[in-house]
């Protein structure tokens, strides 16, 4: 009997999520053989928990084409972290009866560490409550912090804001630096990895007078003394500084810059204000004049100015787990795979969520220059390739042509 | 005989002012019988004050075509106000005396208000003092307060990206809101008028569960208690609450939401912090999470996303500047008149820099909602022409391809 299939987006959303929920839907629509109706969560894992399930099949195509370049969570996500087997059960079994309730036999699942663990556990309790569901991880996250994949959709786009954004910025400040500010400084995100940050580094080409002349990683310890010395030493030279600070910047001890001391759904420490911390520090320590701005969601949101092989490699995952999943494949999630950097060539491989889960991939040391400020031939290799292409969306009026999904729900079955 | 033209960069840079300086060369160079060479400024005013004048001559001609679609202040510009005549004749007369060693007699002034007024004198000085330069100020500023134009060139793009960046972080804040943020801030520029604050207001078309559901205009004294009001109703009613905020919001009493304590070479008061202002007290009195952005420079730099209006504009007050100039006319300024909303159409006029020079134009009353926390369809009507049109700069390997001059010094004549 044909089993209906159900996705749903975890976890932080980027510019290119919805890229990989359209290219799911096109490609489950292809194996009408094997997979019924999709259905999608409202608000992600949420919509399973309470049955509020999203009857994607309602859904006009021209909206869902529009999926491609609309960024958001077309069906809301969550951050709502399943915990562990035993001591929560009943949670799983819950998620597991809605499955079956409304014969779901496959299990799409689009976010990072977190939501490949949900899913390997999903797999492993169905196959043992004897109603096997089939579950695919698909790889999505602005960290960049997934391990066995190249890199994950979702950050290349936001590597390419934050590369762009550097470069404009620097201009600004270049050009008035003489009798204006003297220190801009770019908060991004990045909670326990610096891949964001280190995108920055692309605005220049490293050398003497280039954007930005420092870049503070989660993976290097913050000494604010060596700090000041290369922020004062930069403006001696060029007459101006741009800082790339990563959110997750901290001291050796482990502390963060700024810890705005609240916590969030996942215990995650809920983290800002670095930029501000910062500026506060060069104008106490150094009297400079400095400006800064904080990115936050608009990094992650800004689909305008999207990168074309993070669109592409958005979709190509969303297709890959399909075909995984009619291939009888199971606990898997499509990877990326680099085989050359120049010319840059990718394709699409494999790895049992088992080694996936819950696993974090920051940046490696030589990725960082040895003074800790700046990103190595190495990082602009692994990087560079990742913003290439501008996937750029209609518009209308001046503004995109984003969707907006009517996202029906489905009848309940359950009480 | 032939006089040279000295152009300059005023105040801050906009994602469009060297598209005018672009127009401005090219314009000159097609008035060879009039106009010798083109000199610009480095650091704008300062150039001409401190003899450092730029060869633009020297430039290649593809470095110069491309200032059309780069950010920033080609030449340099400068936070510097010339003092009034009585207080400062010595500047003035300086001035002159540098225009007279080069041969200047044209000066064209790519600013603000405050470079209206310095345009201005010096047109009237030089006249006085019996050498008489022709003055042609050219209208540039984000802030768009200029009278007697419009609107002013550097402003339609940072409203498209005021417009694109609310429209894409409400998206994500609205797909995460169940379980994450429910209420997003994005602190914007504009000191003492709303305009870009109000830009804002075309991600969405003002209906309920529209973004942005709140802005706040520093034409409107903040009551906080009216804030946390339409806040927690709208998180009540939507789910999440977007925010835009002008820098410039303020209380009755006139006292900004947030003063930094710095002043600027203007005597401005150096803003920042709204949004974190904000912030904090949507935590401390209504208990929800929050988010923030300050978009800063990003905004006034981002060239990534121009309005093609915008760029269009920008380089007719430019030629416009120096056809005026050789028609014979001096000390006014090309303004943007609009002749039609829809379809849209504008056309090239003058205003005396008299009328112009220090003058502020805020946002009329009846652009803004009478609650305060909108825009009308009036002010509608006006902004969206001006984000009209992609002009997206040229890419290579995933970043824009934006100039840098050579600019090379002209020898010194003086001491």
């Amino acid at each position: 009997m044909k089993k209906n299939a159900f996705y749903a987006q975890s976890g932080g959303v980027t510019a290119v999520i919805n890229a990989t929920a359209g290219a799911v839907i096109e490609t489950a629509r292809r194996h009408r053989d094997r997979i019924g109706r999709v259905y999608a969560g409202r608000n992600g894992i949420l919509g399973a928990l309470e049955e509020d399930l999203i009857d994607v099949g309602r859904e006009r195509a021209a909206s869902l084409r529009a999926l491609a370049h609309t960024p958001g969570g077309a069906f809301g996500s969550a951050r709502y972290k399943l915990k562990g087997l035993e001591e929560n059960r009943a949670e799983y079994e819950r998620l597991i009866e809605v499955f079956e309730a409304h014969n779901i036999g496959y299990f799409f699942y689009n976010g990072g560490n977190d939501s490949m663990d949900t899913a390997h556990k999903v797999s492993q309790l169905s196959s043992r409550l004897g109603h096997p569901i089939t579950c695919i991880g698909i790889p999505k996250t602005v960290d960049n912090d997934l391990p066995l994949t190249d890199n994950c959709p979702g950050f290349g786009s936001v590597a390419k804001y934050v590369a762009v954004s550097t470069l404009e910025a620097a201009m600004d400040v270049r050009s008035m630096s003489r009798t204006s500010t003297k220190v801009f400084i770019l908060e991004v995100m990045g909670r326990h990895a610096g891949w964001i940050a280190a995108a920055g580094g692309l605005a220049g080409d490293g050398s003497a007078g280039q954007p930005p002349q420092i870049i503070l990683f989660p993976e290097v310890a913050f000494d604010e003394r060596a700090f000041l010395e290369r922020v004062e030493r930069t403006v001696a030279r060029d007459d101006w500084c741009v800082i790339v600070a990563s959110e997750g910047a901290r001291y050796a001890d482990g502390r963060f810059l700024a810890d705005a001391g609240t916590r969030d759904a996942f215990g995650h420490v809920q983290l800002g204000g670095v930029g501000s911390m910062l500026a506060d520090l060069v104008r106490r320590e150094l009297g400079l004049k400095y400006h800064y701005a904080i990115a936050d969601y608009l990094q992650r949101s800004a689909r305008h100015i999207a990168s074309q092989v993070d669109v592409d490699q958005a979709r190509a995952v969303g297709r890959a787990a399909v075909e995984l999943a009619v291939a009888g494949e199971n606990a898997v999630m499509p990877t990326i795979e680099r085989t050359s950097d120049r010319p840059y060539r990718w394709r699409i491989g494999r790895a049992p969520l088992a080694r996936v889960a819950n696993r974090e991939k920051t940046l490696p040391k030589r990725f960082i220059t040895r003074d800790g400020f700046g990103i190595t031939a190495a990082a602009r290799r692994y990087l560079q390739p990742l913003i290439r292409g501008e996937a750029y969306p209609p518009y209308r009026d001046g503004l995109p042509r984003y969707v907006t999904l009517e996202n029906r729900a489905v009848p309940k079955r359950l009480g």
